[in-house]
């Protein structure tokens, strides 16, 4: 599962040219429903968590990352392995994952209104309370050139199967300190790529990620640094703009927020001495 | 407040470029929290609805929005007059708008784990059931000719004040069949921008809007398409790509899914009929 290579689908299109119609068939970006859930060590049913609309593919990386970056689950030990065994995916029908864990789970935290977002990990808070979780501030003093910055963009979309073929997907990478690409995923949620790379990581025993340079697609919003940072990533990158309070987040976070990485320019907007 | 602009804020960074590099300030988009309540008739207290992040500005259009996309409130019938007059707004502290609605609220809707949501208002949702509104199917018959729907991209951009400036709003505007751009509404999140135009819209007591085009500047998600189909619009357009579950939703409520409309092309996805 965890190597499956993302779902595509063909659909019946009226294409609008200035010389000519031309009625075809085109690859669009799946998006499908997935409910998550958490079977606790000791219960008999497992809780829903919450349900997200998310491209096909890495469904237990998606669920993992996600229940680590809303802070439910603390690393690798908190699961059970293996992690997930059930898994109820198929095409117009309710897809389910149900992660296991080796620990109780307290369903009061879900009473805060806990649920996953193809896009947003903010929303589903019901006051603003809620929004912020506790991030241990980011220390680690390393620091890389900015010609490799420069050259994270072309490797993110030259890993980009899917991109092209549909125009609809965002991107989440991972990156060594030397720019060498680890790991890519795509889906239609930006929050949804980062939460597959994250959780890889956690499935792995990898984070924190405090050796890793992250870099996504698009926009970064308050909530993309907050996931990161949840997983100890120092250096955070995207080709397009940072929010006012993405900036104000990785400032606090201790996280060096990197934008507008393209066509060898960067602009970098906290913590600046990770970029020399 | 409904025609204040649209916050900015400079912030200080670090441009890096291939030649030379340039300590400025540079204006980005304002992300903040907004808390959004509900003041039912009778209540002594206001419910916590839903905390959404999104560009400051139009708070009384996005709330409004927000629940009747949400299937909260049926329309202007249920509001009470003003409808908004406990406003909170202040950079860093709790932002809070409440609604104040004619009639009773029943609080166990709440219970279905609703929220709002800077990009997607699927998340939040507990369980897959929850995920799909009640939507009336569309009938409306007319149609617009391609050389219009061409049009409508360009119209946006000129129509967009704040994205040139930081990159980082998306826009939702509201068109007249004849092409005719009736109002433009930017966001950090698309489904804002576009809850702040339809609440605008049932704050004037104009929705349904049957008669109208709907325009987005990025991709086109399920939600949106569901949004925009609540509040009635036969004919969706973005500048890019939809997803799998976005037109098969169309296709469901009986709406005109265009996407791609750049460069005097489009790509129509769903009922087009309603494009000659």
């Amino acid at each position: 599962m965890a190597d499956a290579p993302i779902e595509r689908v063909r659909a019946r299109v009226l294409r609008v040219e200035p010389a000519q119609d031309d009625a075809s068939d085109e690859r669009v970006s799946v998006e499908e429903p997935l409910e998550i859930r958490v079977h606790a060590k000791g219960e008999r049913e497992p809780t829903r968590v919450a349900v997200t609309m998310r491209t096909p593919g890495h469904e237990d990386e998606l669920a993992v990352g996600f229940l680590f970056t809303e802070g439910l689950i603390d690393g690798r030990d908190d699961l059970a392995r293996p992690a997930v065994r059930e898994l109820s995916i198929a095409e117009g029908v309710n897809n389910v994952v149900t992660v296991r864990l080796d620990r109780a789970f307290d369903p009061s935290l879900l009473q805060r209104n806990f649920f996953a977002t193809s896009s947003c990990g903010v929303c589903g808070k019901a006051s603003i309370d809620q929004v912020e979780r506790a991030v241990t501030p980011i220390t680690e003093r390393w620091s890389i050139s900015r010609s490799i910055v420069a050259e994270l963009p072309s490797a993110l979309r030259a890993a980009q199967k899917q991109f092209d073929a549909t125009g609809g997907l965002h991107a989440c990478a991972l990156f060594r300190r030397d720019g060498e690409l680890e790991l890519v995923r795509e889906d239609v949620g930006r929050h949804n790529a980062m939460d597959k790379v994250i959780g890889r990581s956690v499935l792995a025993g990898r984070a924190p990620l405090v050796e890793s340079v992250m870099m996504v697609s698009g926009r970064i919003s308050f909530e993309l640094v907050q996931k990161a940072a949840m997983a100890g990533v120092p250096l955070l990158c995207a080709v397009s703009a940072p929010s006012s309070l993405a900036i104000r987040a990785a400032e606090r976070f201790g996280q060096t927020l990197v934008g507008f990485v393209r066509d060898g320019r960067c602009t970098v907007y906290s913590h600046a001495s990770r970029v020399t």
